[in-house]
């Protein structure tokens, strides 16, 4: 079978989703959990890496395996096997082919920026303290100028990706205050490194008036890392939804 | 000076506000803090106790010194000299005669429950995790009946004030609901020991059908901590806001 685990976790105390030696990862967790129940040999492949202490609202992994267990039964025993910060929200199966990064369509990511004079004791690692007040429909404005497709070079941590098409399509971005807490979202059909927290820490400059929402154009057109603003801390950082075609996340025949 | 100053704590890892031995509270973290800014004895009156785990969305304490420190140098000093889990919010000088306890004219609580089959990975010490539907209108139903001036010696863990004066005035009760998360919120001139989570534990019972909500008026006048539902865990419960006279909050002459 292949399986389709839509997974939550809170990451403030991993070093990211993917597998590493001397750190411990959300993947490592999962696959300690799946060992349990599974016992036997499995492919496995996440929609996506994340930092370390980024967070998941939702994120989506598989698992091939010649193990046929029903997808309910593998969601509550996950669940039942897993510590209190990851969380398996739905199990399902679908067609051999599927492969969690590769028919992925689409990603939407949050940030989150804790905007009051005094920092909140239930946000630390949760959220970006930001004490000076933020006009949120200025940084909105300059959020929309990220969308449409470019070629987002001056958004992605420098000779990570050379090689690789660095043109995405950003679906919608956008500003908004609830109370003291401001959220900037983004949908894209991908992302490069860094590539929100470069876009957060570049808004920020907006926030301080040192970049006018209708510099972003040339800074995008620049095509070079130096020109956009620093990349904001992982801790507000949160991967929030996974697109996939319909047809794709139907039980297979 | 009398400083009054409002404080936020996430009590998760602390054994509640006030100083024990051989556990950490809030209170000591609080006094450490305070010990090197002031360099001056001082008396200190928090406005209530809270059991270990509990949160504080508002507390307020007063701090009685010789020392002259303008109130907002102080909020920024302990600011800077506090942990990341408690925050000053707001200080000022008060009456010499006011005292955080003694003067509190109301208490507001919340208790937080995350309804969904699947626990919150956020949410692990900020929220109870209950997975079977709850159905808010029957416990908003069941809470309104807690309003008014009643002995609630059925909602106080037993044998902890016996001599005391039992009777307590609800202002306001009620179950709302928001997405997954469940809010259990009440107002009242004063609250006995556990009152909010045993009041809790018997909304949660009136959740599983074994008691309906116009039991409630029975289990009050009982005045036996037995007919009252079990105690709901400590870190659904937030110490939501503290009321004071208008006048007692004005800078004294």
């Amino acid at each position: 079978m292949n399986y389709l685990l839509k997974i939550t976790y809170d990451g403030k105390n991993y070093h990211g989703w993917q597998i590493q030696e001397n750190a411990l990862t959300v993947q490592e967790v999962f696959q300690k959990a799946l060992n349990k129940i599974l016992n036997a040999e499995y492919e496995i492949k996440g929609c996506s890496r994340t930092d370390s202490g980024v967070h998941a609202n939702e994120y989506y992994v598989n698992v091939k395996t010649e193990r046929n267990i029903p997808p309910h039964r593998l969601k509550a025993a996950l669940n039942g096997n897993l510590p209190s910060d990851v969380a398996i929200l739905d199990s399902r199966t679908v067609d051999e082919e599927f492969h969690a990064r590769y028919n992925c369509i689409g990603k939407q990511y949050i940030y989150k920026i804790w905007n009051s004079e005094v920092k909140n004791p239930f946000l630390d690692g949760y959220a970006l303290h930001y004490r000076w007040h933020i006009d949120e429909d200025l940084l909105d404005k300059a959020a929309k100028h990220f969308e449409g497709k470019h070629d987002f070079t001056s958004f992605c941590t420098l000779d990570q990706r050379k090689q690789e098409n660095m043109t995405r399509t950003v679906y919608s971005a956008g500003v908004t205050r609830n109370g003291d807490m401001i959220i900037f979202k983004i949908e894209a059909d991908g992302f490069l490194y860094n590539m929100v927290r470069i876009m957060t820490g570049t808004l920020l400059r907006v926030a301080q008036g040192k970049f006018a929402p209708d510099d972003i154009p040339g800074i995008i057109s620049a095509r070079s890392r130096k020109k956009a603003g620093p990349t904001a801390p992982a801790c507000g950082l949160y991967l929030n939804k996974v697109s996939y075609k319909k047809e794709d996340l139907c039980e297979p025949e």
